[in-house]
């Protein structure tokens, strides 16, 4: 645990947390934690800082939050994702949420099996946590938004133009050869990118069709056939890497 | 599995391949060939091509080879990597495979606990079968050649100048700032890069005195720490990416 992850509803008016569950626990046990010292503490949706703690007993610990003035930027990038087996879904969660992700619209594609909507990988209970996880390994407090999707060609009609007017959209598939750096490389530091990551397989032709229709430019990560769950981490973490100024 | 991979000392004087294994059972059960058929093969570290299927029984499948004049390339990637946790490192066989890396050392750094080198992740038995499933994942034939070292310096001073005196070296740690793609964007197309990876919690000062001492030049991955997995997966891929000529 980098950071502490506190809901905005466990922020007393004056500052102050009680825990008194796992996070307690965490605190208590593997970091050994002590009235007076402080730990990294953020609200989810909200500021991060550091807390005090002023006072522990077996099984509870009481700090005071000391925040900055406003909450880390939204990462800059947001997703389209064809649903992925569930398995791989439930991987992908904290790495996703670690990376960086604005909003994840999970959709379907011609090569989504349709039970994967069905799946407990798709519902909040499961993947919030996961979220959550991954936000505190990273330092950050922005939990990604997701949407769910049965349709993808509704999805594109209805979000893209609407949510992402000015956004860079790319597409990924082995088709497309092009890097995502390249495509990436002038673009101006206040644009956000959209990115779309097919299923396993790829996406259909009409799907293609679609995305460009859109303006999605395509990319590929090269003749090298990658499992999706590497594929959608390379993907993301390209993407990163290539806004970054330094 | 995308490339039917087999050992040299498994084809026949005349090309020809007879199988009686797993292989056997995954042409015969999940692809369901047939004789006449043909399927993408590949030699171990050696070239790929395609079989024509001569003849199948219920657990057994013979095949003749049609193979390319020469191997696939070397991936342009070494890698450094400080030993990860045996759980991790488990999980990471495949995917360095697949994403495509020359030579892997294993070596110890001051925040490697020295039980990891007791694991059986670590040993051929295990990690073997795991990269023949990465390359077979991105057809490719090239094993990864894996070395143990359990001291970092000795390492480093025996093979850094006499194995790679030519590449590009980097080590990734969170100390560092500038992005592997700034770092590799004018890199001769023929250069091969040396890539360092630390620990979970990064090198030890001392360790990256000593990598910069050998020309090793600092990256990062920017402000969010990520799981030591995911971490490598972004490494490599990234660098990859930045070596593209597309």
């Amino acid at each position: 645990m980098n950071l502490l992850l506190v809901g905005p509803e466990e922020v007393s008016s004056s500052g102050e947390v009680l825990l008194h569950d796992e996070r307690a626990r965490h605190l208590l046990d593997v970091l050994g934690v002590h009235a007076g010292q402080y730990v990294r503490l953020g609200v989810l949706d909200g500021p991060k800082g550091r807390a005090e703690v002023l006072w522990t007993d077996d099984d509870t610990v009481r700090l005071r939050c000391e925040l900055d003035p406003s909450p880390p930027e939204r990462p800059r990038l947001d997703l389209v994702l064809a649903v992925p087996r569930p398995k791989v879904l439930k991987r992908l969660w904290a790495p996703l949420a670690a990376m960086g992700v604005g909003r994840i619209y999970l959709t379907n594609a011609k090569r989504v099996e349709r039970f994967y909507f069905d799946s407990h990988a798709i519902r909040p209970e499961v993947f919030r946590p996961r979220l959550i996880e991954g936000l505190a390994q990273a330092r950050d407090t922005r939990v990604p938004e997701v949407q769910v999707h049965k349709h993808l060609r509704m999805m594109i009609e209805q979000e893209v133009d609407a949510a992402h007017p000015d956004a860079k959209r790319i597409v990924a598939d082995p088709v497309y050869r092009r890097s995502a750096i390249r495509v990436l490389s002038d673009l101006a530091p206040e644009r956000r990118v959209l990115l779309a990551i097919g299923p396993e397989g790829g996406w259909d032709p009409l799907e293609r069709d679609l995305l460009e229709r859109y303006a999605f430019t395509g990319v590929g990560l090269g003749a090298r056939t990658l499992r999706s769950d590497t594929a959608v981490i390379a993907l993301v973490s390209i993407v990163h890497e290539a806004l970054r100024a330094d």
